[in-house]
């Protein structure tokens, strides 16, 4: 019998029955009192999510990508100069765009599942002043959740800006918009908000807004100043025929993310993070990446010798409809990645973890069954205690 | 009691029910054969949709102004020439595109609701040979269908590209992709096809492709060649989080539109548009524009001594929760239009003549109540016959 296939992967993330039923309702006519208050009610939510009173909250039609490059279009000219620090496949993202657009970039290169070393990037900043630095919150490919506010202190201190990607972390993990100094953050429909891909968001700052004064990179679609104008109309809109329908999904899934409130779904983030850790420790696996008392989006695995990543995420999907991450880039094969973020609950990880086991074992590797689902009952047993 | 709003403007057109499910459905996972034998439907189907054997067909998240920018970033380098006959609001937007990106505009400027005259354009490209040009096939702010077939002709014979805006006219008046010698053609979901707005899509020859090799423009989210590598694979995949339930939301709204065939869809529109416009006739209202018969999509209509153009729309939706679309730029006031494409019936039309008799008659206007619906009765009688 087909079933939907069991998404626990970097996203878009399970997407709950509320949401479907708003995405699939009547559309609101994007011009009009019906859907502004669907906007406004969305753009208030996230600027609550974004922690900022400060900054103005924009909605964009288009993939995550779409809003970091409006960041490259909307704050700089050919030539500006920014710093890139990179340990992922994200962190990259940004070097080519920014290149892309004709700024020169600099970098320290870590290792793919390193932190990156706030001190180090000071000194860099200090031996050589850049205009911006951009920054990935939560480096996907690696499951590491950079240090973003040690960072952009020293990009201020620096007289730098400071943008940053939360396209896979807002929602998921702490961040402070206005409390960390940030001048710009990109964020997405689909990740830890459980709604349908289609709706990107980009949070912008006074400084930012200065700067869009001067930055002689062309744009249109994505021109910001365009958006905060039918913003700012009395039934707020988009400049351009929106995707209403991931709008309206997106406006369920913000009501689902707050009713508990945005502290009880760090902390279910915090808590699935570590069941899924635990559990796949006592399969014998070993974890990837630095830091992971903190990434509660993404956990990298590394592949048993028994298996190949590739192989073990194709055969648990094909054999039970579970959706994993391969490794990307030097990563490839070497690493799987679980995503446990988002409409994620403990039975969904449970399942998860029984259907990983049930597929190491297919492939050879030594597994004591049920020993990662009890693993995992017992962090989720002690988080209810 | 709240009910949907009833849409009779100018896109997003009304969504069949079968779309909202596919939409409200489970999502496919982006990478795989699920979302793969989607995207590859789709695809088939907008080929024949734009009857051509020998384009790639691109589909973007974004609404249509990001596949019009696509054309521009693709194609061209700052100080290419273009040429963009000026007779509304969307060729309009071409150049303001253009000129955001450094090219260089040639226009011939017409009164709004005229069509363009395929002669003065020859005469105009032999002048001043340009690199492309830029067309509009449904000037939605006028109503007016363009002679794109005669205004491709001269191009070619000019030396240009020829680069047309079709999306609130792809699949409502006929096209010709390999036909007429166009090189690129840009569409939207949310228009004649009746899916949610967010996917849009990009017809490129090889022409065009070849202009891609030398042309400098900065491109990344919308960079075609991505795209066409992505689309490539064995499984069909966006290179970035596309709007995977829109996309659903297609490829149900293509099957609908594709069941009676193309050429009885093309029929269709063409009897609704004319049951418009007897009707609006019979009202005593005057129609606005050029080539009234080729119209299919959208009518113009003169409001009349007793009441604004904008009242008659506020009133109507306000009244009984009917959507027009006001006039704009120097329409604004003088003229409302109404859409009559996409997933429309008779009887849709019936009930928004019947809607806009009651309102002009509160409004002061002499109704003969019935006529309009009588006359577009008789339109619709005919076509039976």
């Amino acid at each position: 019998m087909d079933r939907p296939e069991i998404i626990l992967a970097h996203g878009p993330t399970p997407i709950p029955p509320e949401v479907l039923l708003a995405q699939g309702s009547p559309l609101a006519y994007h011009r009009g009192p019906g859907f502004g208050s669907i906007m406004g009610d969305v753009t208030d939510r996230l600027k609550q999510l974004y922690r900022t009173d400060s900054a103005d909250v924009l909605l964009m039609t288009s993939s995550g990508t779409g809003a970091l490059e409006s960041a490259i279009q909307n704050c700089f000219s050919p030539g500006d100069e920014v710093f890139v620090p990179l340990a992922g496949f994200f962190a990259d993202r940004w070097r080519r765009l920014a290149q892309a657009y004709g700024l020169t970039v600099r970098s320290i290169e870590y290792e793919w599942g390193r932190r990156i070393d706030p001190d180090e990037v000071a000194r860099a900043l200090r031996e050589h002043p850049v205009n911006a630095v951009l920054l990935t919150q939560s480096e996907t490919s690696t499951g590491v959740i950079q240090p973003i506010e040690s960072l952009a202190r020293v990009a201020k201190d620096a007289g730098a800006m400071v943008v940053v990607d939360v396209v896979s972390s807002l929602g998921a993990v702490p961040f402070e918009f206005d409390g960390w100094g940030i001048d710009v953050a990109l964020g997405g429909s689909q990740k830890a908000l459980s709604a349908s891909p289609g709706i990107a968001f980009a949070a912008v700052g006074a400084r930012a807004w200065e700067a869009t004064t001067t930055a002689s990179n062309p744009r249109f679609y994505f021109d910001w100043a365009t958006y905060r104008k039918y913003a700012s109309l009395p039934d707020p809109e988009n400049p351009w025929t929106p995707a209403i329908s991931v709008m309206q999904g997106l406006q369920a899934a913000l009501r689902l993310y707050f009713q508990d409130g945005v502290e009880a779904a760090l902390t279910r983030h915090r808590m699935l993070s570590r069941g899924v850790k635990e559990g796949v420790r006592a399969l014998g696996l070993d974890l990837f990446g630095e830091g992971l008392d903190d990434n509660w989006t993404v956990t990298a695995i590394r592949a048993p010798e028994a298996a190949d990543a590739d192989t073990i995420c194709a055969r648990i999907r094909r054999d039970y409809g579970v959706v994993l991450a391969p490794g990307q880039g030097p990563l490839k094969g070497a690493v799987f990645r679980i995503g446990h973020f988002g409409y994620v609950s403990e039975l969904d990880i449970l399942r998860g973890l029984a259907a990983l086991e049930m597929t190491l074992e297919k492939l050879g590797h030594p597994v004591k069954r049920g020993a990662s689902v009890a693993a995992a009952e017992g962090v989720f047993l002690e988080a209810e205690m």
